[in-house]
């Protein structure tokens, strides 16, 4: 049970955690943090919290749990403005899409990453963002991965644990450096291909006339092209060297499927698109 | 109205048509051909088709209507075959995803384009196929871009356009060239990104993991790698110069995309996710 969660930054994923704790009756009070009022009083008019300040360090006061939900690059600022508001028993946690950034923003902040903070990051999301587009089942069966370090106390991991499984997640342990790799490769890297065709094809001369023709198929390919471009060079930004990895492996293989269509090279291109597809379809089978 | 019409390749694509017009009543008897017995007498029992032949020359035989909706590599060997054995007034037409390569076919096969062909694709489809896939509702409110060439017979031209609108299709007509420029943009190079992130992921070491922490992102991004390989290798045979020229400009993208990340330009990422997001929810609510 939480008495008081404090969420900073009450969008999509903030909000979707404080509906579903209220929903299962894991929280007593929810406070929320941000810098626009109108927005918070939207979330308090929602149901989503209870009250809200636009200062940190009076959101966080008296909570026993805090979750940081905002942008990448804000990260640091928060857990500054935090740093010395924090309630002796409280536990800290983020929901940020990179985790090294992360842990270094609060190492930062705070001198040494405190044993009080669990680094975290829910998978899900849609592409939508804001409170207004939050909802309760967001996390039912999703996996969020806790990134702790070796001094991590347990019973901070224990009870952020405790909270994403009663917003109906799955949790799971990963080394951060780890969690960064995988998220660039099957996170990262599909929404810097999404927002670069659709941003390509925008530049094209018979725009309208290209978007016209599209089908359902492209549809359904740039949909993550429609998230948050703030969060998105956010995460570009902090988790860089992993998305430059996977950027530069992808354009090879492309390279490589190139030449096979300028040889016109039939088997080669059969190869690809099959594996691709048994891939695509047992992953969708699981 | 259409007395007899007989769809060569009873997919996705021509089941949904010979389904649409049946319901619209605008097709007395609809003749199968393919290479399976076993999948033509599925296409008969679902009530797709009143019957079937494996052999192109007896199906088209009496047709005065005939769709070829095959895979783009086998367009000319099917042309071969009926060029001997159709009706007198039967209209000719097709759903191949390029132009320019079918109606080099049709040249192959008939010694020049016949004026009762009518080059034609329908800008529909899903990421399944086969016949047991088909639904009437498939083309309505779809396009339909019909290329003739300017010796096309018009009464042909009205024929194939009065079949799509009986499907519930809205028709325009296109330049072949203009076709397969605008399709490599918007369908071709997004297949060919898929299929190429998906086995890109596939072929890392720990692929099993990389897919268990995708998120519905991934999968929306990734359902056309699950389109069917072989039309898709014929796609990029036969639409291949269009292709590369779409791959390449992509790849320059990514590359000026690639260099804002390596030099931590927030600006330049910034930039371009917001133009993407713009253009991509444009689209959507168009």
């Amino acid at each position: 049970m939480i008495a008081r969660l404090c969420i900073i930054g009450v969008g999509l994923i903030g909000g979707s955690l404080a509906r579903a704790l209220r929903e299962a009756g894991y929280c007593r009070e929810v406070v929320g943090c941000g810098r626009d009022s109108a927005h918070l009083q939207q979330a308090v008019d929602l149901g989503v919290i209870d009250r809200y300040s636009t200062d940190p360090a009076q959101a966080v006061t008296g909570a026993d749990m805090v979750l940081v939900a905002v942008p990448l690059g804000a990260m640091e600022t928060v857990f500054k403005a935090i740093r010395d508001h924090l309630d002796g028993t409280a536990v800290l946690t983020d929901a940020g899409s990179a985790k090294g950034s992360v842990i270094e923003a609060a190492r930062q902040a705070f001198g040494t990453v405190p044993d009080f903070f669990v680094p975290g990051h829910p998978i899900a999301g849609t592409e939508n963002s804001g409170v207004a587009a939050s909802f309760s089942g967001l996390y039912r069966d999703r996996r969020v991965i806790l990134t702790p370090l070796e001094h991590t106390s347990r019973e901070a991991l224990a009870r952020v644990r405790a909270m994403w499984e009663a917003a109906g997640a799955v949790v799971v342990r990963m080394d951060p450096r780890h969690h960064d790799a995988v998220l660039a490769a099957t996170s990262h890297l599909p929404h810097v291909l999404a927002f670069t065709l659709v941003d390509s094809l925008a530049r094209l001369g018979d725009r309208g006339e290209v978007f016209e023709f599209a089908a359902g198929g492209f549809r359904d390919f740039t949909r993550i092209a429609s998230s948050d471009p703030v969060m998105w060079r956010d995460i570009c930004l902090a988790n860089g060297d992993a998305i430059q990895l996977m950027i530069e492996r992808f354009s090879e293989d492309l390279q490589s499927l190139n030449r096979a269509v300028q040889e016109h090279d039939g088997q080669r291109l059969l190869e690809i698109f099959s594996s691709a597809k048994r891939a695509r379809d047992r992953f969708t089978r699981d």
